[in-house]
């Protein structure tokens, strides 16, 4: 499974920023898990409380009335490699020459580590590991009096994928980077903007949907007004993925309804890559979307013969390790009055590692399925991600060392089939503004 | 929402005893949240360990190790008056005249005070609130050298719903009340024998179904043998909400296959309580199986408009008290171009208090929908629950204070139909073996 | 070390019921660290609540509210074997043929297994592994209808040591065994009566000491009246290690003022056992009164060459264990300059197992001691206790084993010597009274 | 109550780097209890470990293992104001122009503000609210290639106290301010060097106390090798309140074993402060060594009339507060006995507030005291601290509004005397090398 690693979002001038902030996360919490973050300038200066946990631990009553302010940006985290520091969390939050600031970032940089040496070698002094404090130091070496100008230049400096959201003073801006790679939208609520990496942060507090920040383009909210800037050229590369798994299907991201998206995806597959089949399964809760356009397309009726348990937590332990009991089971729950003799096509969204899928696989025949075909709603993934996904490395991806018969005869299903590069384009519209280089490699 | 009381399980000689107990009770733990326990049989005494808290954080690698034996049992609880306390969490062991016993208990007895009194008079010494103490203190006070003709005869004296698993010793016992209110289910995996309320759990450790515990019947397994005895007339009363709401959807309860029982309703609904309309919505998790019948019944295409977020917790703060925000959005994120411009048919398997349906239907119009059609897959609850359901009290229950058109007002819908008693009926073989009780009052 | 199991404490009568045994508890928490508990009559029944962990974290702000009542009783525990089990704390509190009761035990029944082999066999049932159980089980098989005369003639099969604080609705009931091993005080104060294990509990909440239960008498305090039963004839034989170690200094226990017995056993050592030295050094905390006493006497001067480090905790990781350091000294702080080129006089309360005063004695040695006379203010300790108080197995008790001059060697020090039991017996007025078997065998 | 603010250590070049950090740290605690942290040299870069909480629960044995390496410092912090964050908890670590650094400071810089804007300035990015953070800032800014260079210039900038263990890739430096207000002691043990704030730290780990970092001077431990540089004409002003308060007795802080000046200063009350009395009795645990002083020089006998109760925690509720009893009584509780019917010469190390003096006095004599003859073993404090003690404001200071007349009658007390600013300084050797601004004001 791939795991997103960001969520950020912003409020500007409200009563209850911290609240708003507060709930916005928790509708980004499936971003990032890991810790949870908050910024808020309270007239004089910026405060910054961050922890690790989900949302919901992180912000206590408490916390939320001593970060209120007027004006604040948030951050939830997926924290990629190895144990997870608390140093690393965000937002990153600063005194520098500009005054306070603070950001919260959505992306990878590519060239963070080539300006980290340049910045040191110049004078910096970088306290985290996270490619994030770049931005920081090239805001404050860079000698342009103004922080906007400043800003722009700094962000010329940086390649890879950013959505940013910064706080200076009582001040909020938004930034995508000229590719478009993330997510960021605007809201509006009464006098307050907000913004956020996905419109379904924007539902839950009822503001309402402005627009996209567009690639390349820095939005100002200062003053009451907000003051929009194209800092780059746009060419868009936004992410596929955003669209095939990470956002919530109640989201409208890159101007799709995700949700919509998916269920095309799940036509396209009835359209191109059907099977006779008795059943379609969706492997919750991913799986779901796509399933039920397979099953409108097709006619062939959908059914839940997996479920999924939500019980489940990080620190279940592993008894079945004695047991030799099939893992997945335990996650998800096989229905075997659904599934016994039946000819199943199973829908999931996509194949990472193939171990999953695999043990999937095994659990349906156990449970008496007479064929299963495995229907993917994307294409195979060959590379791994360098704007902001924590992918496996190259060689753990499956699809890497199989052709699709080989990958099959892996997995142990009846059929299996991917959706091609370009059956997934066509579910988008304007196909060239997406980044594909997952599938490409 | 209705709350189920509990979850029972026990494991006959096994080298993991501990380890599927655990594993059990996690596949229980939709049916008691509270607390976690398990007893064991060592060879020399039993050991008992519970606490407040899901299965995944009571049984730490630790518990499991130190509390594994030859046999054992265990339970899950969602205590139903107020602050539940540690010392009312079962298994509940003892010593006493016929040696070391565990039992753990689902359902609630309707003359537990009445017996209660009884044995306190006769020196009975009483250190819970549970009602299932009284089934120790029968035991103990009968004067009946075997183990079994006193546990009978303590059985007779009981009046309400028990499915009880007890260890004895190293033998362990299934018991269910004559009129088999709640389930319980005998599962077998090489030499060991397992008892569990439903039969997803014996699916979890790869355990295979062997039958049911019969209503009025006895399964004592012991010295490797299972041994049946009915110890009172069966008049089966089993609790239709077991399907309804409570039993996983990939359990055989009952037998009936549960997801395939909620299809039926939805099934029922579409064929009699029809109206035009756009999309069929579920509300998740537990309106899906009937949504997917109604879905293809009726041939209305099946869609989420409404998803359900997984990250809420008992501890998330109301921050939109101050916002005045729909508390239902935190948990079910409403997508508005799924729903906006549509006649929905909305799903739901029950309405108890009203509350909660009352803002989906608030919910969905302020996302834009033209019309929504409240289909109900059961009977209106008009009394509660006596046989160990955790129900609100007559005057909460919003059936019972308006009829269908008070309601359908009351909730704003624009139409509102449940299932009749005779069709949910209907959708059962053997129809008056089920306690329709809540619904004729 | 010695470790004592238990305290005790009861109030009659009051608005702060729950406040003032939180206080009395944390004035006896020395008695007992592993877990504490309440039970309190609210005017309608008895509620209990007991965790593990100090009375300063069991006894939240929440917890005090909610237990409040007009009379309640106390109990802090030390558990003796293995983990210790939440079942095993006390209080115990029922519901029987006399109503609800809870009881606190501080001390340990010689006979309670044969009793409770006898009560199973007649029909009781035993939820608890603790010997205080088998009171309540007595109390309840006992036909006498008056309450107070069932207490009695349960009493009266007792042997072995209890100190009781009984709560029976609204009335509370102290309790000291014939022989009076453990101590147990009545304090007033206003309209509201107290009991606790030590007076220092009463002066914490400004209670006056009224006088000690005294051994095989019931003090009932009901209706606001305080009565008295002798219901035994008293054979005294009081626990002298209570003076030597277990009681907080500043209480009066057996009529004894506690730091002055230890100050006379200093005294005694110092006449008896005297040697030419340049320093009395105490082994802190408990050696420290009977150091005084030394120095007082014999003008040597008091130094506090080892001081305590009480951050310590149980959790303290023993990385010196990689480093070979020798442990005692992140407890005892030795001071080389105090210590450099002196000849000690080391006085400590008694030698349990001898490993600790190996480890102090090599420390002193290495941090410049010239001479280290051990001297211990009470025998040579040669049996386990039977009476309440946690001791080690007979072998592990090295003046079983070893002679004193063997011991030592074994321990290392220049010259070593005990008070002998009758030197330890002139400190004490009423010699006879006291129960001196742990020195005997 | 005064708090003192940090306690640092460093190792260089052991295969136990981080247990012995832990364990130094365990013996630097009552430095400082808020959060404690570790910064090792891993063979590539710097790893740094901080949380909340005592020594003890931060370093847990994964973290010990974790964080090993061959090289470190470390730090235990009470943080000054409002609510700690863990952002401000130390060590800092940073990679910059001259490499992986971290940096453990004890004391506080008076120009820290002044130096952060100039930095600020010129472009640093300020991401902590500690005035050490400003170390870091000029040593990166600093255009001097060498590190030591580097480090002596932006030394040269600083006012105000610090005592600095700096971790330099696998090299250690250890610096004291050209005053000296802090300590810092430089251990050897086999080929492995370690520095410490209080030599009681290097007793712990077996190591050998060579010599104090003097006023002014750098130690560089690399490759190896110790290299002293002096960067700074050295004008001591050493902290006195180390030797009265803050240190612990069995360190020797400033050349002086501190529990030998603390006796000192008893004798010199003793001298010139005296009156006819009963007893000597100590404030436990600070009041000790000057009682002992007393009680030696007068002949008056020393008792422990108070006797600290050391379970009281951080989060003891306040019953008292209903109940309106002494709070002082739980922490210290006081011995009837002892203390009836005597005059008493009670022994503090100093007065701040005069809070807890107002309320011991009147706790002695609510237990019978006939005159309490309060002596101070320091001078009245007149100014708060700006070297690195966390004292109260100017107006809190209760010297400052009274006389010692006046306060002796605020406090209740028979008869009030403090040490004179003359007689403490004869206490010390080296009289001017002291800082006594603190009573100077």
């Amino acid at each position: 499974m791939m795991k997103e690693a960001c969520g950020i979002c912003a409020v500007y001038n409200s009563a209850n920023t911290a609240q708003l902030i507060n709930m916005m996360l928790f509708g980004l919490q499936h971003r990032g898990q890991e810790s949870a973050g908050i910024s808020v300038f309270n007239g004089r200066k910026i405060g910054t409380y961050k922890k690790q946990g989900l949302v919901r631990s992180v912000f206590t009553p408490k916390i939320i009335k001593k970060y209120n302010g007027i004006s604040g940006i948030g951050h939830v985290r997926y924290s990629t490699v190895g144990e997870s520091k608390i140093e690393n969390a965000q937002p990153l939050s600063a005194l520098f020459n500009k005054g306070y600031v603070a950001i919260a970032h959505n992306g990878t940089l590519r060239n963070a580590d080539k300006i980290r040496r340049k910045l040191v070698r110049s004078g910096a002094i970088f306290q985290t590991d996270t490619d994030s404090e770049v931005i920081l130091h090239l805001l404050a070496q860079n000698i342009k009096y103004d922080f906007l100008d400043a800003l722009i230049e700094s962000l010329l400096q940086l390649r890879g994928a950013y959505s940013l959201t910064i706080l200076h003073n009582e001040s909020i801006i938004g930034i995508r980077d000229p590719q478009g790679y993330r997510p960021l939208s605007i809201g509006q609520k009464g006098d307050s903007y907000m913004l956020a990496s996905e419109t379904s942060a924007l539902n839950l507090i009822d503001a309402r949907f402005v627009r996209d920040v567009e690639p390349g383009e820095i939005i100002e909210i200062k003053d009451n007004k907000i003051r929009s800037i194209k800092f780059a050229k746009s060419v868009k590369r936004q992410c596929i993925f955003e669209l095939i798994y990470f956002a919530r299907p109640d989201s409208i991201v890159f101007k799709h309804n995700v949700s919509a998206f998916r269920e095309k995806t799940g036509q396209m597959l009835a359209e191109r890559h059907s099977t006779p089949a008795d059943l379609v399964i969706p492997v919750p809760d991913s799986g779901i979307y796509a399933a039920i356009g397979y099953s409108n397309k097709s006619g062939i009726p959908l059914k839940f013969g997996l479920s999924r348990n939500h019980y489940i937590g990080r620190t279940f332990i592993k008894p079945y390790e004695t047991e030799r009991i099939n893992a997945v089971k335990m996650k998800l729950n096989p229905n075997a009055d659904i599934i016994r003799g039946k000819r199943l096509i199973v829908i999931d969204d996509s194949v990472v590692r193939g171990t999953t899928s695999k043990e999937i696989v095994k659990l349906l025949f156990e449970f008496g399925a007479k064929e299963v075909h495995l229907r993917i709603a994307s294409p195979s993934v060959k590379a791994p991600c360098y704007y902001g996904i924590d992918t496996p490395r190259t060689k753990e991806l499956i699809a890497n060392s199989m052709d699709v018969s080989e990958l099959r005869v892996f997995l142990g299903c009846t059929s299996l089939e991917f959706l091609t590069i370009d059956e997934t384009l066509e579910c988008v519209d304007e196909k060239p503004s997406f980044c594909i280089e997952c599938f490409t490699g």
